[in-house]
Parts: C-alpha cells; sequence; structure tokens
C-alpha cells in the first residue's frame, strides 16, 4: 500500500515536471528504480492513455537507463512504443538492452520492421539476435540471455579475475563463471566466491567444478526452473546440441518462470485458457474465446446428467421431495472431487508425488474419501429425515457417501488419465471434474432411490 | 526421468556399498548433490523405512556435509533423524548448518531438547538462535539468514574486498554487501560486481546506494517475495523495529516462498486447507480435517439450493421435464463464476490487478459474462426445444444467460468482499462460488419457469 501510495504521488510530480521543469523530472526520474518508472509509464497509458506523455519521459531518461526501463514495460506496451520510434532510436535501445529482453523485443516487431533493423547491425550482432529471437516460447532457448562470463580454460584464477573484472559491466551476472574449452563447449564452473579465496596462481582446470548442472536449448522453462529451485542455483547454463555453451538462464528469470506456470496452472484448474497478458490487460475478446471453449464443452458434458435424470424422471415425479437434495449431493461429490484432483496435480507439478505413486495415493484417497463421505452423510441425515423420514435419510446417506467415494476417486485418477492419454494433467479442473461427477452423482442418487423407495 | 533413473540406479549402490565397501560408498557419495542425497535419504525412509541404512550413510559423510544434507531433508525426517541422536551429535550438526536452517530445526525439537542444547552453547550462539527461531512462521524473519557480509562504512573499496574475502565461507551469500553504521543501522549497500570495479581507493560512503530495498523482519514472506521478484534482486535485506539490520533473505529462499505461497493458493482454491507436508507425505488424519471442514460447511450452504427448489416443489412436480436442465444450469453459472473468481485471485496475488481496480473489473466482467451467457444460451437452446417445445427453449436459454452473468459477476465480486471483511481473498474458491451460485441458479431457473410456463 504505501508503495503505491508513493508511486502515486510520484506520478503527480512528474507530470508536473514534465511540464513545467526539466530539471527537477531528471531529478524525480533518477529516484526512481527502473522497475517503479515502468509501472509509472504503464499506468499512464492504462488510466489516462497518455501516449505523447511517456514517450516523453522516456526520452528524457539517459539511454541506458531508458533501455533498462524498456525491460521491464510489458510486450504489449513496448510494441505499441517503439511503433512511435524511428529506426535509428529503436536501434540504439535494442543495443543497450540485455540479450534476453533484445530477442523478446525483436520478436514483437512485424517483418519489414525486423528487417530494417537487422540491415543496419553489424554481422555478428545480428547473428546473435536472429539465433536468440528462434528459439520456441516456452524453452530455455527463449529466457536465456548470452551475456554471461565464459573463461577459456587454461587460466589462473587471478588472470581469471582480472577477465570478470573486464567484463563485469555488460554481463547478466558475474557470480557463476563458466570455464569452455577451445571449441566453446562447456567444461567447467566456478562461482565468484571460490575464485576469490583461491590461491591467486591456480589454475581453473584444478579449481572448477567439471560436473556441471546445465540445461538444453530446447527445455521446456518448467523443468529449467525445477532445477534452479532444486539446487539453489545462481544460475544455469544452456548448451545446445552440439554441447556448446550458448547462455544462462539466471535467478530473477526463473522466477518470472514461476510465477507464470503458476498462474498457468490456476487458470487452467479453472478451465481458463492461456492468458499471455494477465487478466487487467488481455482484450475482452481474448477473455472471452479463453473462457467460452470449456464452458461450452462443459455444457454438452452436463446433458449426460441430463439424461441420467430423463432416465429417472418416474421417480422423481413420484418422490419430488428427492430434488431437495439433487443440488447438495451432486456439489458434495464435485466439491471431494476437486479437492482430490487439485491436490494430485499441484503435488505432479511441484514433484511432491510422481506418476509411478499412483496405487499408494489410491490406497490413501480410498481411506480419506471413505471417512470424508461418511461424516457428510452423517451431517446431511438429520435433514434427510426432517424432509422425508426415517427411508429418505437413509438414501441421502448411502448416496452421500457413494457420491463422495466416486467423486474423489474420479478426482484422484483424472490426472493420469489424462497424462496417458498426452494432455497435461493440469487440465483436470474443477468445472471438469464437477461435471463428470455430475453424471455419476445423478444416477447413483436416484438409482439408490429407485431401489429403496419403490420397494416401499 | 533420466534424473530419477539416475537416483535410483544410484541409491542401489549406495546400499550395496554400505553393506561391502566402505570405500567405494565416500566414492558414491562425493559425487552426489546434497540435493540428490536428500532425496535418496527420503526414498529409503520412504518406501523401505531404512532408518538404520539412513543414520549410517549421513554418518559416512564429513560433518559439513552432513549438516548441509540436513538442510534439504523435509522436517518430519529431520525430526525423526535427530531423535536417534546424542545431544553432542545434534549440536555439531546444528553449528555447520545456515542460520536459517538451523533455526528451523531446532524449531522442530522439543521443550527439553532446546534447553539441553542451549545449554551447551555460548552465549551469543545462544542469544542468536533463540532470535532466530522466535520469528513467527511466514515472516521476513522466519525465512532470513543472519550469515551475510555486513561492512562497516567508512573502509575504502580495497578494504572491503578483503572482509568479503574473509567472510566468503561463511556467508550464505558474498554477491550483495551490506554497509552499516557504528550502532549496526543498515546504511546502504553494494553489489560485489560494483566493488570489484571501484577504484581500490573510493570510500564505500561514495560507492554504496544509500536508498536500499529492504524489509522488517514482520512482513509478510509472501510481500519479500515481491520485492525481490519486481526489483530482480539477489537478497534483501532485513531490518528489526529499531532499523537495525538483522538478516538477508536469499533468491533461493524467495524461490521456496514463491512455490509453498503458489500451492497454498491453489489448495485454498480448491477448498483445502494449508498442508505443511505436502500431499504425498500428510498424515491421513491430517489431510482428512484439512478438506472436511469446507466440504461439511458447503453442505449446509446447499441447503439453500434446497430451501429454494422446495419453495418450487409444485413447478417441478407439473414440469418434471425441467430437472433434466437443472444440473446443466446451475453447473454452468458455477463454472463461469469459478473461472471469474480464480482469475480475480490470482491478479490480485500476483499485484496484476488491485484492489482500487475493483470498478473497471466489474464493467469488463459484465460484457464478457453476457456474451459467454448468450454463447451458452445458444448451445442449449436446441436441446431445450427438442425436450419441451419452444416455451422450455425460451426458458432454459433465459436462465442460462441470467444464471451465467449472475455466476460470473458474484465470482468476481466475491474475494472483493472477503478482503473487505478480513478474510484471505483465495478463500473464494471454486467449490464455495459453486455452491453459491447453486442457490441464485434454482432460484432465477424455477422462478423464470413458474413465470413463462404457469400462464400458459
Amino acid at each position: 500500500m504505501t508503495l503505491e501510495n508513493a508511486l502515486h504521488t510520484h506520478k503527480a510530480m512528474l507530470l508536473v515536471a514534465l511540464e513545467q521543469d526539466p530539471k527537477e523530472l531528471t531529478r524525480l526520474l533518477e529516484e526512481l528504480r527502473a522497475a517503479d518508472i515502468a509501472e509509472l509509464l504503464e499506468d499512464l497509458v492504462d488510466q489516462q492513455d497518455e501516449m505523447p506523455s511517456v514517450l516523453s519521459l522516456l526520452e528524457h531518461l539517459p539511454l541506458t537507463r531508458r533501455a533498462h526501463v524498456y525491460g521491464f514495460l510489458p510486450g504489449w506496451l513496448q510494441a505499441r512504443l517503439v511503433d512511435q520510434l524511428s529506426d535509428e532510436a529503436l536501434l540504439a535501445i535494442l543495443e543497450e538492452m540485455s540479450s534476453d529482453d533484445r530477442a523478446d523485443l525483436y520478436n514483437l516487431l512485424g517483418e519489414d520492421r525486423r528487417e530494417a533493423l537487422l540491415r543496419r547491425m553489424a554481422h555478428r550482432e545480428r547473428e546473435e539476435l536472429k539465433r536468440l529471437a528462434s528459439y520456441e516460447e516456452g524453452t530455455a532457448g527463449a529466457v536465456m540471455t548470452s551475456n554471461y562470463v565464459a573463461i577459456p580454460s587454461g587460466l589462473t584464477a587471478s588472470q581469471a579475475l582480472l577477465r570478470v573484472r573486464q567484463t563485469a559491466p555488460d554481463a547478466e551476472t558475474v557470480y557463476q563463471i563458466y570455464i569452455v574449452d577451445e571449441q566453446g563447449h562447456l567444461a567447467g564452473t566456478l562461482s565468484l566466491r571460490q575464485l576469490l579465496i583461491a590461491r591467486p596462481s591456480a589454475y581453473l582446470d584444478e579449481l572448477m567444478i567439471k560436473d556441471v548442472i546445465h540445461t538444453q536449448v530446447e527445455t521446456l522453462q518448467e523443468e529449467v526452473a525445477r532445477l534452479v529451485a532444486r539446487y539453489d542455483l545462481l544460475a544455469v547454463p544452456v548448451v545446445d546440441e552440439n554441447e556448446l555453451l550458448v547462455g544462462i538462464v539466471t535467478h530473477d528469470d526463473v522466477i518470472d518462470v514461476i510465477q507464470a506456470e503458476a498462474t498457468e496452472d490456476i487458470h487452467k484448474g479453472a478451465s481458463v485458457g492461456n492468458l499471455e497478458d494477465g487478466v487487467s490487460r488481455s482484450p475482452l475478446w481474448n477473455l472471452y474465446r479463453k473462457r467460452v471453449a470449456w464452458l461450452v464443452l462443459l455444457v454438452f458434458g452436463n446433458l449426460f446428467s441430463g439424461a441420467g435424470i430423463a432416465y429417472f424422471e418416474d421417480i422423481i415425479a413420484a418422490q419430488v421431495a428427492l430434488v431437495f437434495f439433487l443440488p447438495l449431493l451432486i456439489d458434495s461429490g464435485g466439491n471431494a472431487g476437486a479437492q482430490a484432483s487439485t491436490l494430485t496435480v499441484r503435488g505432479l507439478a511441484t514433484g511432491d508425488i510422481a506418476f509411478k505413486d499412483w496405487g499408494k495415493l489410491l490406497g490413501r484417497e480410498l481411506l480419506i474419501a471413505a471417512a470424508l463421505g461418511m461424516t457428510m452423510a452423517l451431517a446431511v441425515s438429520p435433514i434427510g429425515f426432517m424432509r422425508g423420514g426415517e427411508m429418505l435419510m437413509i438414501v441421502v446417506a448411502m448416496s452421500m457417501t457413494i457420491i463422495v467415494l466416486t467423486g474423489s476417486l474420479v478426482g484422484l485418477c483424472l490426472p493420469f488419465v489424462l497424462d496417458r492419454l498426452g494432455w497435461d494433467p493440469a487440465t483436470a479442473s474443477g468445472p471438469l471434474v464437477t461435471t463428470l461427477i455430475d453424471s455419476f452423482g445423478v444416477i447413483i442418487y436416484f438409482g439408490i432411490a429407485t431401489i429403496l423407495l419403490t420397494n416401499i
């Protein structure tokens, strides 16, 4: 809250200074961090659509700072801003950006603009940019940076330290150093800490760790994040298909990946498709599209419940009191099932459980679900008795137990089944589980009612 | 998968070596990383309950390594292992652990054991441990480490670098240096990178950044994580109520916090209480407890739907065909509502949307939900027509539109309402939204049916 308020005050002051006092503006901008400036600019466009002010504020920043701020802006705003820039101005910014941000921005441009920019670049820069921009989104290649410290093996610790000092201003991180052989293969790694406390005349070959945790360019970003989280790494090196070192993924990018993957899983858990821009920024049409597909699909899934009800229409007509408990029973099954599927999906995503644990989990779930079902049957029994006497109470209690048990088991198994079919287990969302279990619930409830109530 | 297989092979080899070949065992253990050894040990206990093997494997590790492995073990296993250790052996491990891991392990011990250990410690160590262990779980104080590099202001860059070299072996990170005044107040910060490229004779006071991003001991860990993520920090310093520097929270702990918070939110989203040990490890009783409370509560919530149905019993008895569409309609409302609440809750958690955006979001949701409702009405209309002719089609289509609209708006508003009541917005879970919307759905559907069908 204090942060938000501080930013709000700053925004007002910046806008006044922009019109009246360039010196004050420079001072204000110096006080702010790049991430905060980026948020202010986003707010300006978002709430007042102040593109001209945003552009002049950006022009007021020194070039390096401006490039840094660009890196913090969301893609949609970067795309709108660079539309207003000349090729020279854009190129100047691109050259100051870190290599991963540069590739991301490049990928936002149209074909013509890309060509125009590439033509103005030196050969090496051009090839580098094209290569980084070519990796598929969501892979290590797409999140890695090529601004790392690579040092040839054969140097001593003191020579290496000198190299680190020289490359420090440009590297994304200097705290983990990568040692490469003559061809550029990853040969070892050393932390700057180890380098600092090493004997200055010691050779890197003796000091370095040779068994380096590394990843491939095409590895999925969530796998990369898992490596970094598991081994508490500062960065993980990325090699290409020839085992040549081509980049590193740093801890701050890993945090972004973990956040984004959790958001994606949470959205999937509610049957919402993957949103690229976050809910506040997504165009309405996009939000509609990402929600409607599953909703309509589930409508048709729900027809099974309808069919079940049509089949049991006679008993319903004879005992309308049964309908009273219908939402309660099918919802309870759905809720218990959603719990089971959510626990399973998240357990699989964090690596807490593995696919091979299937059998063990099923046994545990059977016990828990039976206990849950009986507790809930107990809770609902008095109401059953009040609404329709002893027999209805028995029908409702039995149905509750069996529906909760079935629901939980379906919820537990669905992620494993989906995985077998080659789908993302996270698709086993609450709504899907609920819809599936509804049809089971209808059949179980009215089936039991038919058996017990029509024999009276 | 390759990682899993490699670990599996290693486990078998370790067990053989443990029995027959101590030298081979030492070699194998040296090859493994601490995180992997910890996982192997966990597996051993988990699948074969091999506590004696686990203890002898641990004893085979050099003390520093053993302490490091302990830090990677889950709490429940640490607690079981230290039960088997003498006070001396436990103390030796504690002294080698990083200060945050040490405090966590200490908090797992019983009162008597704690007293026995504290008595054997030096005064300063004892006070330090008691202080770190006293911070409330889930706050900056509880995740921070006191192994940081603090350097008095007034030194030069080269003097500071010498200090860094001396403290390097013990510090959790040496890459961000904190400058303190004589009383120990946080005065500034400097990255090791800046220190390395600074003029050796420059004073820290001139080099350091004075406006340090920092946090308080009692700040919630998710707030700390948000700071680190927002500003791409390596670590964030923590000060106490007197603004004295007392610790730092490092990037690797932040990753753990982000994972744990996402898991907690995902579980809450399915109405599951907070599990401390993960689903695979939680005792059955615990899992039951964390699930049953909400389920039973929702049973009573569902009674409102039942009451609605009881109220409309006449129209249901007269037109049993209506029941066919009941699960379909109330589920659709629940699904759309779950989507809206999930998008809102996650947006609030990631900071993508703020509480003040309430009005704007409502406007957007109104448009999207109307479009969704009409699409779904269109999808369900033919079925309505087939089951009961034109009038039923109109009833079902109208109900669908209004229920989806209502459901979406309830889903959107609920997190804000809960927040106003001082509850966690994440409590606005799918099951809660579904249950709420069910009662609305029942009233809307049978209300429309009564008006349109009884007038014929």
